[in-house]
């Protein structure tokens, strides 16, 4: 079959790993769950050049320093520089318009942890497979909590690899996300997505023209630079922000989805890293010098300092520069508020 | 009467407030409530020319240049330095062989908040006139809650101005702490003592004539220097190392306390730190920039980073060059423990 094309989405600062995330070095370019940064390790899972293809790199001008840097070692990758954020149904027709109108594209996160890399390879081998005829397809990550910060998937009927999708489904409260998760019919949406390159822009065509006529006419535009490739800030800037899933998914009728457990995590705040990294037999992490005395599950994450901990259990400890962040594992939904995470 | 000489005993180092305490600068001379430091506020607590004659510090080497550059503003204050830490039974000789007999002393520790200085003053004035009449005194601290940390004295029958002392309790466990403060007969032993410097003498060479001779011996062959007088280090140090409350008051037949209900504390620990400060309404303290979100009775301090907390309860978060303590406020009994308090 057509190799996959990744397309990297490599956008957004996010506060809620703040203040070892910020403006100046975002969640994806740090190392947050073992050696490889977020970023590194998204590419790195498709460096398998049986499978895939080199991968498209979608990014802003302020990411694109990090992006090369952290980007040098994969043959062939290239990047598109956004001129401005426009949200993924952009980025993605962006991606879309610089390939063959057959080719299979992978639409790849880059901010996300993935324990399993041989059930993820699987799972966008299947979620190509289903592309190839033609759906439309997000990758469905098994739920393993209740979780209300993600957005759901109801799976319709079978495909030979995979579903329909019968829904999707907002941000749910606890009591639905209960429901999804005893149902075992829901699955989360990561933002994992397969398609042709070709179907995609049809669909995009059909469901929101005034994007895809823009990022058609920025390409069209647009001017080589190396492996940069820059669309026309002009046009780009008439594009409405628009989220894949609003625009393109939840519109159209061959949404598909294929099952993925695989160890996917969002890193969505400092429980979900603490959660992703590996623990000692008190479920206790700490990077840098750190002594804890009566402690269970704490995270400790120093850039320099010696921290001392004593009778504390499910907190996040994070020192980084001049700020000090103490939060409980509940409490840190709240990070992205805190006023030194909007100062950055 | 005869005027009140204080002897502020200026010794040890205390890990207990590591890492704010080093050995570099412990506890009394740090301004841990307020904007004084302890030592200083211990002075500014006898600076009253109508009851109190100048102070005498005892204090070591290490500490000497603390002292005098934080007492150098109290008029007549002299200063022995001890050859080294011999305990309070000796360093309270030395003072007293330096007065007159007949003098009223009354024993200072200098790393204890007192919030209420005028109770302080008219117990010291009821210790001194009961001292007056050749007892032993030791001020009896109010018992505010059953606290297994200190030493309490059980009342004996009633003086003209205080009591006789019946019995010295060790420190007891919380049960035995929890009758203590349902009695009413208990009080804090604080070290805080009143005698005629020419009896507690006499009491001493009855009780320990060892660390009497050797002390007599030490002041007779010391040697003046400004306002410094340093005790002959080789006879001092034959000295056995004993408390005043071993060596003396539960040896004399002469012991008695004076109640006295004035906001004492030792400070002995974060927690008594925290409950000595002053507090927002929600039990918050902050020293340094913090943004405290759903906290309560939270103490923060900081030498410089900004700190941020979220949803924490009961906690001490104390930031000190390259060292960063978290501990529940019931841990914190444990902070001399840590490696980083032994290495300071």
């Amino acid at each position: 079959m057509t190799k996959i094309t990744p397309i990297v989405l490599c956008g957004g600062s996010g506060t809620r790993l703040w203040p070892r995330s910020r403006k100046t070095k975002p969640k994806p370019f740090l190392p947050l769950v073992g050696e490889m940064t977020l970023f590194e390790a998204t590419l790195d899972r498709s460096n398998n050049a049986a499978q895939f293809a080199p991968p498209i790199i979608v990014t802003g001008k302020d990411h694109l320093a990090h992006v090369e840097a952290q980007g040098g070692n994969v043959d062939g990758a290239s990047i598109i520089v956004e001129p401005e954020a426009k949200n993924t149904a952009a980025a993605i027709a962006l991606a879309a318009e610089r390939l063959a109108p057959d080719a299979i594209m992978l639409v790849c996160p880059s901010d996300h942890h993935i324990a399993d890399v041989a059930a993820f390879r699987n799972a966008a081998l299947a979620a190509a497979r289903l592309a190839e005829q033609g759906w439309l397809v997000a990758l469905g990550i098994e739920p393993t909590m209740p979780e209300t910060g993600y957005g759901y998937i109801r799976r319709g009927e079978p495909l030979e690899e995979g579903f329909r999708i019968a829904q999707f489904v907002e941000k749910p409260d606890l009591a639905r996300a209960e429901q999804f998760l005893a149902s075992g019919e829901y699955s989360w949406n990561g933002g994992i997505f397969a398609f042709q390159a070709g179907r995609f822009l049809e669909e995009l065509a059909r469901h929101r023209p005034g994007i895809a006529d823009a990022v058609h006419t920025a390409v069209g535009r647009g001017r080589q630079d190396g492996l940069r490739f820059h669309p026309d800030p002009e046009s780009f800037a008439a594009i409405e922000s628009e989220s894949v899933d609003y625009a393109v998914m939840e519109q159209t009728d061959r949404a598909a989805t294929v099952p993925a457990s695989m160890g996917w995590s969002d890193i969505g705040n400092w429980q979900a890293l603490r959660d992703a990294r590996e623990r000692d037999e008190t479920g206790n992490c700490a990077r840098g010098e750190a002594e804890l005395v009566d402690c269970r599950n704490v995270l400790v994450e120093s850039d320099g300092p010696r921290v001392s901990v004593i009778g504390l259990e499910d907190i996040a400890i994070v020192i980084d520069g001049n700020d000090v962040l103490v939060t409980t594992m509940t409490g840190a939904q709240k990070v992205g508020k805190l006023g030194g995470a909007s100062r950055q």
